[in-house]
């Protein structure tokens, strides 16, 4: 059972198409969660760094996050060697660290397809910019859509993805068209040369050549939400 | 360490206020990582029975999610007793039978608050209702935005939180507010009766009274592409 919960497929229920094709290749061996759970790590410790702290404990760490002490060193250690005995770890020395590790230490520019409701939302979105995500250019294929000014430009036609992304080096995309579509564009992106594909759609998108995806479903978050409830019920909802 | 990546508590990341404070009371056993994955076998299976088929087996259900068939026979096993022996799992028995579990068997009365660029676009999501969650009263602090009409009806005053959410029986809440409005916002949630929040504002929430929340950072969803690409690099990114 130790070995099961620990291979690195253990939880890896996001696609990741291009892992499967590139055959010899051997990506780093980091169970899914401890790298799912590495940009927890990283948000937290930025929080700790603004209050002013300069180390932190593994059990600090780990109690922030509902984890054991064990847990946080382990899944730091498929990374590194980070920890300094009696000290913890050092803020100004993981953080960049850390940001070396996801790969956010430079700028990934991205392009965002599909311009609606959701599109639109997330063209304002700030967190991605903050963390070194630019959006780079916008897509749509509705001509009622194409050319209409945003923060980031006009509204690219679907024609001109191949160019704009090999001359603009982008390398992620943000999938945010309606269900119908997500297929083609995905493998329109895939084809232009886009390496990673964050998907909005509520569909499974089918493997993709040297394409990874990650895809977004916000009911997942309120179905965890609901078994939560159903599984324990909150008591006493009042103020008291 | 099997005992340790088997505790409930390990993998745990999301905010679960309520659970701490409700001390005597003990919820269900599920490691959370297996409570997490049950969404998404629910959606599998949704999928494969819309294609016709019947039953499915473990290891079929594993090789989809990335899991190991006794990984997914243990994920189920904390919920109750399913497969059949030399069938596997019988669809129309599993899936009705989680969707109980999860309490999507039922519709969910759920309040929008913030109604910008995400909020507008949340609203228009067509997974929430789908799943069960309807969208009953949607809700701004700003007076240029109460009065504005959606589908779901008229955009109320937060004056009208508790009031509304008390006589619609609403339990959840989507939090779509700006960062600065987030935790005030949470609290007036809180304090109105709602037992979950969906939280798209980037901050962490603070422990609130019988209050369950999870957090939606999409970014975070984006480093995981990134991290993904930085340890293991896409080749041959070309059509041939």
């Amino acid at each position: 059972m130790a070995k099961e919960s620990e291979s690195p497929t253990s939880g890896d229920y996001f696609d990741h198409s291009a892992s499967k094709d590139s055959g010899e290749k051997s990506p780093l061996q980091v169970p899914k969660p401890a790298a799912q759970r590495i940009s927890l790590y990283l948000r937290y410790l930025e929080a700790q760094a603004a209050q002013g702290k300069s180390t932190i404990s593994s059990k600090e760490l780990g109690n922030a996050l509902g984890l054991t002490a064990a847990q946080v060193r382990k899944d730091l250690g498929h990374f590194g060697q980070f920890g300094h005995p009696g000290v913890g770890y050092i803020l100004t020395d993981l953080i960049p660290r850390i940001r070396k590790i996801i790969g956010t230490d430079r700028v990934w520019r991205v392009a965002l397809v599909g311009m609606g409701n959701l599109g639109s939302a997330l063209s304002r979105y700030k967190g991605f910019a903050s963390r070194g995500f630019q959006i780079t250019a916008l897509f749509d294929q509705d001509p009622e859509v194409v050319g209409k000014e945003f923060a980031q430009g006009t509204v690219h036609s679907m024609d001109e993805l191949e160019e704009i992304v090999q001359r603009e080096n982008i390398e992620l995309g943000i999938l945010a068209v309606p269900i119908e579509a997500a297929q083609e564009v995905a493998e329109r992106m895939s084809r232009a040369g886009i390496h990673g594909i964050l998907n909005f759609a509520p569909k499974v998108l089918p493997e993709l050549p040297a394409v990874r995806s990650v895809s977004v479903d916000l009911t997942i978050q309120l179905e965890q939400l609901a078994l939560s409830i159903s599984m324990d019920p909150p008591e006493g909802n009042k103020e008291s």
